[in-house]
């Protein structure tokens, strides 16, 4: 199949609900099949706009640049991914793995925000989702991260993971695409990432 | 009363609520008022659109289109029922039957994206809801779906549900429109529709 | 510190939640700190607008207004506290006092709607929230406000509490701005306060 330009679509889910895990098999089962998927870190690309532009020298300084001054990178990272996804060639899906909500010390940031979603005109949404206990559990196992006492952190996950489907869906608002969702309860990845092909091949 | 320009208002609700029958009925009640409503099917002025422009011949062919071209068509079936708003006689509430969220394989499609709904402009944004229990039961009534077993139907019957109004919510957003959520509880369709009437009025 | 520019945020809350208690502590506790705090009233400025332009007398005659003029206002006014932010001295942040949604006879209404936010690009939205059965209380205590049953009146606190949440989450969106939710329970006005103006001092 001769394909001359690619659809963008995006992948969020929060820390801990195994986004990389389903990535990964997502574009080995979709190369069994020939169907080619692209995967742009929108974290990397701004880090690397951001660099380019003599502004920062490691990833974790683009966060304390003026907030007008992240935004502008965030417009800029976001039209090139889709400038290169309308100029690829054999690719079918610009999948950029990216977040709808962080969570800092200063609240809750919208990582699709009108400047961004705007910017990459994305087809479909997936947000990837598990139960908080799996998302605490896993957070526990992969990280260092200092726990403050067992239920208010699982019931802080559920809030964080409800309020990311709600910015996920409010960004969606914005463009008419869809959003998509899907539950990566535990061991159930491999059926996630079948299911996730199966909707890029009917977009 | 001399009407020079009808207000432009919303109605949304997921299949199975009973949004038909409301509105059948807040069209009856109103006009026994001598308060005149002109219901717009958006999926009709949509159709008529394509149609028009020779794309489809069929209403269920118009989501095969590119996206692209759905949201161009979209936009325009907006600004025309805006206009036909803004140029009526004797009418005073166009009242546009809609969805807010679309569900498919392809997943939750906004109905009132931003080129929708800054296209309509509309004062309220009506959201007609019901029990998921209900929901279910008139589905299973009124029409052949098949059911995949009755939970785990009715739980995403209250995802689709809370989804549904939280993008009437996100659109709201968009224009600085009000949302008014009524409560379609079994047997309570009159109710509710007096209630529609009575806001309509006081708008 | 020289202060050439404030930084603009915002403060919404449904009534009853302790919004003005912990605002009053808020502007205390960061001057006993030397971080200048100005607190804007969205809806004083909205009236002193509209009297200068001979609209109204009183300040309930605003919503009497057409939709499209209440809109104009909001947005010139959205517009001049984000002028003064920009012009101020020896302001460290504009904190300007709000509501995500409002609720009248005729719906929800967003407070921050896109014409309003996109006017004062803020940096954050604090979100003031208290337990649905506090917040009842305290309007029960606080005025004249009649109750139609404990139960009902209680569950409809809690939906406008999550509706102007995720209300306050779609305008954030907009503009790229953070959400920081603060849960004001009873007896932690000051600890809020504290914590408000701990982040007021990172960003």
């Amino acid at each position: 199949m001769e394909v001359s330009k690619a659809k963008v679509c995006i992948i969020v889910g929060i820390p801990g609900v195994g986004k990389t895990t389903v990535l990964n098999l997502v574009e080995e089962y979709a190369g069994e099949e020939g169907f080619k998927i692209k995967i742009v870190n929108f974290g990397d690309k701004m880090f690397e706009e951001a660099r380019g532009r003599g502004l920062v020298q490691h990833r974790d300084q683009i966060r304390r640049l003026p907030l007008t001054v992240q935004h502008e990178l965030q417009e800029v990272a976001a039209k090139k991914i889709r400038w290169e996804a309308e100029n690829s060639r054999d690719v079918h899906v610009f999948m950029v793995d990216t977040h709808s909500l962080v969570h800092t010390s200063t609240g809750y940031w919208p990582g699709l925000p009108d400047h961004v979603i705007k910017g990459l005109k994305p087809h479909t949404i997936f947000v990837v989702e598990a139960r908080p206990e799996e998302v605490y559990g896993r957070r526990l196992r992969d990280s260092k991260i200092r726990i403050r006492g067992d239920e208010r952190e699982i019931g802080e996950i559920r809030e964080f993971m409800e309020l990311a489907r709600i910015a996920a869906l409010s960004s969606a608002v914005l463009v008419g695409a869809s959003v998509y969702i899907v539950k990566n309860f535990e061991g159930r990845a491999g059926d996630v990432a079948r299911e996730i092909v199966k909707v890029l091949k009917m977009l």
